[in-house]
């Protein structure tokens, strides 16, 4: 049995291991696009300010390790056209451009996701950027060696601009990001981006929302660019507008496409195509909050997905199979960290939920004990069953609080089971009542009004 | 309506503050027999190293703050008998000796607990204390200041033996712990023990296990602490071999005892006596996990409970529900975090489980990402239906692990759930699958075994 496996860098990577794993015997193959494999790809921005020292770091397994595995791992070759009929593949060598023809009995599709590229004049110009794959952070840190940027511009603040400004300002560039939105980091409620904003602005990033740029300008390389009523200077340009996901060859053998673009698998990670499977950030799947499809292009969600594919792929059945997401997703900016789970109130109200919500300012450990810094949680309810719908944190300890409520959204619980939860407490760890049990109570405090709302009306 | 509270920390100041929230009208009097209310007694181990900058910092709120309330807080004074059938008490004022009469119409027991005596010769010498109070934590500091004691011993290696430890020994004393079990932190597994004695040994503290204390040595003054073949030199003894509720004036009103010694409520946290409630560190509540009575005095719990006592003795109904713990807690030895939730192994047994475990040592971030440290965890499950029975944590982030293991078992998560579970994953917070994911994953595999085993041999 011969499995192939399109993409080399999570879901890839890991459907194939899992599928040797699960299956000693099968073939299998890798085809991977970039020069290396299994690529940490979330870690990038931070190579741009020397955090993580070296590229080496972020390749965590070479094509050699692949092979001590049994696992060929073929870089720098681009699978052209699936034949789902024959079973059949066309390759090209990216290194020699010769094609040649290859055929699988079952089949993963890990394409990905690549940068949107923004119709803006002058977006050719040399020195700017998108900023997806290594290659891409390879050739800003060339620019960075040899032109020595004093001034870069980042466009969009998705994470991915917000963690390249914090990066590139670390190593003493003057850095201004643009956003054509009113805010930064608009996955999340008007509280977090404020946080995020300011912590930027206290290190130094100047930030422009409610701008879209309108052109690059230069004379061969970029000097500026011009949005609404003004213009920065900028050497340096990061795109950071956004992601889409990469399903042209999976279109075109046939794959169903779904509602967000990306391509639709059932709980298996199956393809509507006969033994084609597809995992990570080219497929969508189901947001469990809301019930709606759902694109989430993220590494963590990759890898368990190409853990499901490639089992399923090795032994030909349904063995496991992928719930859905939440939509949790976190970042950092200097000393903030920020995340979320399940809806924020924008969504929920777009999914049709009449939404309660709690705010706590709270600390990340007891306020007697040295070092408290703030933390802000926001949980969001279903104000018909108050049922757990979101929550969103920045702060100290963000990471924790995020996933409190991600496991407590897991598990269906409505606020009602939040305020007498049992949550570990110790000076060092937070306050005696953790924000989300005190975010939960004053959500408590909130229905019994409505309620009592409702009675006296009556 | 007159409402009594007797125990004026955790518990019985949240009761009062609710109930004065609940019911603006009703009359509050709290009677607290140590000079200060509303202390927060897991502070204590680190007064005693100056992290804890002021013992004023433990004390959350004075008599005056509760005045400007609306609730009389009465400092020094015993309550020395409830009478349920007059609804009488009487009352010593520990200041003047005089003892009054006072009544009630609802009655909050909020007696706590207090340090269990070892009955070791010489344990009335000088120079050797128990550790439960603030007025404990100030005689050590007394002695400390007035004697400079150089070698501290301390008994017993349960977490207020191992923070105090830690406390002395950071301001330059010689310490040794004993304890009588084979080894610290035993509602921990094993492996967590030896992870918190080489934590402590690593920072200079000398640890005995599996020795019993025979006697302590002195003349007026300890000198040492004979155990065994040994004895080791002492100017300074902190007793930390456990706590007992105090119920002795619950049990004289009649109040109904548990299992546990402590006392027993009802999910309403009300006692068999009319309109008298008992909450925090007196009384006995549910494991949740096992279903059976369980005593865990801890501060965060007692808030919850003071929460609903209060709400309920105010309203005088069943308004609130307190459902029961998991028993989570959580400590910090140096730079090891430590926590549980649920059942250990042992407990799990004792309750009747076959266990399946799985550990993981992982790391706090990204492996590329500066600074990544280690962590331990362990998670238990039902071998019969798969439950999430217990979670043990130790390293960095064992906060957050603790936390969202507590908070799937209080979902009745079982372990397929948390293998794809959505969790927060960039680079700063963690590998890009949890541990939580990673333990779960094993535990997936030992679980797909056992079937295969089960079917290989039918």
């Amino acid at each position: 049995m011969r499995l192939v496996v399109v993409g080399g860098v999570a879901a890839g990577t890991k459907a194939a291991s899992r599928a040797r794993r699960v299956d000693p015997e099968v073939e299998i193959t890798v085809y991977q696009e970039e020069p290396e494999p299994s690529i940490s790809e979330c870690g990038l921005p931070y190579l741009l300010s020397g955090m993580v020292e070296s590229r080496d770091r972020l390749v965590a397994r070479t094509p050699e390790k692949f092979a001590e595995q049994g696992i060929e791992m073929k870089v720098r070759h681009r699978v052209e056209k699936v034949l789902p009929d024959t079973r059949k593949l066309f390759v090209r060598d990216l290194a020699t451009g010769g094609t040649f023809e290859d055929s699988y009995d079952r089949l993963v599709i890990a394409t990905g996701a690549s940068a949107v590229m923004p119709p803006i004049p002058g977006a050719d110009l040399d020195g700017i950027f998108e900023f997806r794959f290594l290659t891409d952070a390879d050739e800003v840190m060339r620019h960075t060696k040899e032109r020595r940027p004093a001034k870069a511009v980042i466009v969009g603040g998705g994470y991915i601009g917000l963690e390249v400004a914090e990066n590139l300002c670390r190593i003493g560039m003057e850095v201004a990001l643009i956003e054509g939105e009113d805010r930064v980091a608009l996955a999340y409620g008007p509280e977090v981006s404020e946080r995020v904003e300011a912590e930027l602005e206290r290190n130094g990033v100047d930030i422009f929302t409610g701008e879209r740029v309108e052109a690059f300008v230069g004379d061969g390389r970029v000097r500026a660019v011009k949005f609404g009523e003004g213009q920065v200077e900028a050497d340096l340009v990061i795109l950071g507008v956004g992601v889409k996901p990469s399903v042209e060859l999976a279109r075109e053998a046939g794959a169903e496409i779904g509602a967000t673009g990306a391509i639709r698998v059932d709980k298996g990670m199956k393809t509507n195509l006969p033994d084609v499977w597809a995992a990570g950030d080219c497929v969508e799947t189901t947001n469990l909050v809301s019930g709606e499809p759902s694109w989430v292009p993220l590494g963590d969600t990759a890898n368990q997905m190409g853990r499901v594919a490639g089992t399923n792929a090795a032994t030909g059945e349904d063995t496991l199979e992928f719930p859905g997401v939440l939509g949790t997703g976190i970042f950092q900016v200097y000393d903030l960290g920020v995340g979320k789970t399940g809806l924020s109130e924008k969504d929920a109200e777009a999914a049709g939920y009449e939404t309660v919500s709690a705010g706590v300012e709270a600390r990340d450990r007891a306020g007697y004990y040295p070092g408290a810094e703030k933390v802000f949680l926001k949980l969001i309810a279903d104000a018909g069953t108050g049922r757990i719908l979101g929550a969103e944190a920045a702060g100290s300890g963000a990471d924790k609080l995020t996933d409190i409520c991600a496991t407590a959204i897991w598990g269906g619980l409505s606020y009602p089971d939040l305020v007498n939860i049992d949550l570990a407490y110790s000076p060092p760890f937070g306050p005696a009542l953790s924000p989300v049990i005190q975010a939960a109570t004053i959500l408590s405090g909130k229905f019994d009004r409505a309620r009592e709302g409702v009675r006296a009306s009556e």
